[in-house]
């Protein structure tokens, strides 16, 4: 099926189908020089109603940089950054756990590059986002800058190692000196999920491991529905030759084009022509392309269309589109990709596929609407960039995508608050108690054991706690088991292992007590077939 | 019993039980603000006969900063950092997770804080070292720069989020402007792992558990014979107060008998006379009380020492010291620990127990004499640090631990290439081959079907490889099985499963090939009893 979406501005309901309007990103993805756009100014309307010191509160809260400042020296991280408390940490822990085993299913081995990097590795790979490079202060020797993204560094990093053909992942902080839109998950230090694939192969194979990727992850993460939108580099400049923009003003198109899902088409529009100089003919010709999206059909449709079947990069593009819905048939995952021909993404490298997955809104959905859905993975073909490393110029083709792990963890931490399930942040199976005076040794002792044998446990740093005191510390902690120690266990050889939710006792003799606790708590002790499922 | 050291510059073998002066550490552990001393002009004797030429192109491999410079635009990473290829990588996961592992075991959370903080977050800090902070350059905002450790963005961090008890562990990157011996596992960017206990808590509970800490994962991670040497701060302040010296010199006469593990005591006597402007008595006596080292004997000794007995914190330092061994007994790691009244650690900010942990070198050992062997693990109590943060100086104790882990990682890293064992990157189970031409959508398909089972698989990214270059591909990588799926395959609705040392091969019916992998594979599912043991 063939779908022509309503141009914004008109103010027509886009059709049911694939309704993404208010769904649009807010900000671009934090995907390697992902161009993100700044922050548009605040709508005001009913805002007008809040007084201006709530909102100058909350505009300093929404730029980033916890912390009391203001007395002395500022006690506060720096703008834009923030500290993860435990709770935080466990929850991005899981996040991290299932992103990982979703790479490491697909084979991809990990690596690591300095956060540091030489200025000129990654000067002019950004456009005008190179200013938002935080740059090392001239102390002599190297002048230095943290890296923007995953990407240029793994480019420097294949070139510099003369590495041709990997699969990789690499998890890990950038940096980038924006506007800090917090609440948004948007931080100036953020974390990067990035998988890509080098190497000379037989077309559109790793293209389409890519988009399985995001589909299995977002899946694995239960974030409610999501559409995966793709588009061609090559596809998109075939469109602007056939209608009329000289190839010089290409690039510079293709970031107009970017806007769409941030502003109506007739903003668009008056861009294309006003800013960028096309004439108003080439730019409604543009306009009648990028509303289209759709699927295989949408191909073939374009493949006869005689203007673009004539011109060679979108012929390719078309061509190889074709080839990788073919494989996204055999993934089964084609009911959640888009072909949609405004997909156009922000960064120079690319190539040519180039996709983008964006989450979609449900009803009743009150958490996302607070957090603002947007685009939550992206990536794409960028056969160009490690050639810009090698000295000799060679190539190595690449194809990659970028998980929005900050905006997928926002998302999940609001969820995790709208529930109240309360996150453990520790894994401590057993507390180690005594219920009278003087057993500070036996405490001791016995913790030594068990940690020894691989339980991880706990104890009160007191010489003489109170019991109460002791087991309070578990509901507050949710440790699930009490080993108390008494003068009658210490004479009996035994220890009480008591079950903090049931309050039920059972003495243990001393030896058994780490299997115990163990056959009790690790799911994978009950059965062969608890086994499996693990 | 109490031991003796005989002063090195004597030139006498130091006794059989704790010899310790060729494993002194070469340089200082990259612990929390760990003075880590410029490294000693390079020996010249023998190396007279290297050629000039050699010694230069020997000189910048061990400044680090690898890679192909010269040529065009610099190719390389800054100076003293480096890229973790896979096979790092794999052997870095390994080391984290027993690390991780045991801080878990603990009752450790996780926390986080930005790499960033604001410049006045860390001067003042670091004493001399405040040097090597990296900052960045002024781009308007906040003046920025580089942790320097964990240790003060934590109390940092308990100060700005009013935390007063916590335990946690945070394994994160530390930048330092240092001289880099790469060789040694010395870098400017380098991971540090901590645990630290912040709280108000009965005397040595805590301070015991750190030691514990280190003693379980030099263990675990089985690298040899090593001692965790013990000292307080306040023994060593008693210490320089009955031997004459006035408190105004207490931190600069420390930092100099920190270097007896780097330089003879003779050395070490001219710079506190020379530089430092003590009394040649009262370092002669100084020199005395720190050649001794020993256990429980030893503190009983020292308390009934006549001057120091009557110096109120050498006093309570013993009494503590005596507190901490009858912990460490209970633990049953005595045997292990040595209080050592040489060890002085570089910090300004300890306040209380001291500690540093040493590989011992053994018997025809070339590897460790290779790498350096060294301090891999130190820290200590630091009561104050937190209350140069809080605006109203409230102070929050703490104590803690930070394993060297680039250290073990270059000594890790040496044992694995000396031992030739070849570490596998991936951990991919199966790969998907197809034997004939024209099979490629069954192998997507097929493919899909193992990755939405929770199989790691992986397949070539060609149409048509030959079935010989899969099976190559297995053996170059590891993967243990290959599912061959032919048109007679097809057909029969079986997947011929191979496993690639014996060449076995045997037909699974296609909607078993999932089960049959785990099972083959995954330990768990062999039956309850391996389950317990994992």
């Amino acid at each position: 099926m063939l779908r022509l979406r309503p141009l914004a501005a008109a103010g027509r309901l886009p059709p049911a189908g694939l309704r993404l309007g208010p769904l649009r990103p807010a900000a671009g993805l934090a995907r390697p020089g992902a161009a993100r756009p700044p922050r548009p100014a605040a709508p005001v309307g009913d805002r007008r109603l809040v007084s201006r010191q709530v909102r100058a509160v909350t505009a300093a809260a929404a730029e980033g940089g916890s912390g009391d400042g203001g007395r002395g020296p500022a006690l506060k991280t720096p703008k834009g950054t923030r500290d993860h408390l435990p709770a935080h940490m466990a929850l991005r822990d899981r996040l991290f756990a299932t992103v990982v085993a979703c790479f490491k299913r697909h084979g991809a081995a990990a690596i690591d590059t300095p956060a540091l990097e030489l200025r000129e590795t990654l000067m002019g790979k950004y456009g005008d986002n190179s200013k938002l490079i935080y740059e090392l202060q001239d102390q002599g020797g190297e002048l230095l800058a943290l890296r923007y993204d995953l990407t240029v560094p793994f480019a420097r990093y294949l070139a510099m190692n003369k590495i041709t053909n990997i699969k990789r992942y690499h998890i890990a902080k950038v940096y980038r000196r924006d506007n800090p839109a917090t609440t948004r998950g948007r931080y100036r230090e953020f974390y990067q999920c990035d998988f890509d694939i080098a190497g000379q192969f037989d077309p559109m194979i790793p293209d389409a491991e890519c988009l399985k990727i995001v589909h299995e992850i977002l899946s694995d993460l239960q974030l409610g529905d999501f559409l995966i939108k793709v588009n061609d580099r090559r596809i998109l400049n075939g469109v602007f030759a056939v209608c009329g923009v000289p190839e010089s003003k290409f690039i510079t198109t293709c970031s107009t084009v970017d806007k769409l899902d941030k502003m109506p088409w007739e903003d668009v529009r008056s861009e294309m022509v006003g800013e960028k100089g096309l004439s108003p003919e080439a730019a409604d010709r543009i306009g009648e392309y990028v509303q289209l999206h759709g699927g295989l059909d949408l191909i073939e449709q374009l493949l006869q269309d005689p203007k673009l079947s004539q011109n060679k990069p979108a012929k390719e593009g078309l061509g190889d589109m074709k080839l990788l819905f073919e494989y996204l048939t055999l993934f089964g995952i084609t009911g959640k990709i888009s072909f949609d021909l405004s997909l156009a993404r922000g960064l120079d490298y690319y190539t040519g596929v180039i996709f983008e997955a964006v989450l979609l809104q449900q009803e009743n959905d009150h958490v996302e609407e607070s957090v603002g859905v947007g685009s939550v993975a992206g990536g794409g073909r960028y056969d160009g960039l490690v050639g810009m490393f090698d000295p000799k110029g060679r190539k190595v083709p690449c194809v990659g995508v970028s998980i929005g792990i900050e905006r997928i963890f926002s998302i999940m931490e609001q969820r995790v608050k709208a529930s109240g399930e309360k996150v453990r942040t520790t894994e401590t199976q057993v507390l180690v108690a005594t219920p009278q005076k003087h057993l500070l040794g036996a405490r001791l002792k016995l913790i030594s054991e068990l940690w020894d044998a691989g339980i991880k446990a706990e104890m009160l740093y007191k010489k003489d706690p109170k019991l109460l005191k002791q087991l309070q510390y578990c509901e507050d902690t949710g440790i699930p088991l009490v080993a108390i120690i008494g003068e009658q266990e210490l004479t009996d050889g035994v220890v009480k292992l008591r079950v903090v939710t049931t309050r039920e006792e059972v003495n243990i003799p001393r030896e058994k007590l780490a299997d115990e606790i163990r056959r009790r708590l690790e799911p994978c002790s009950l059965s062969v077939q608890s086994c499996l499922t693990l």
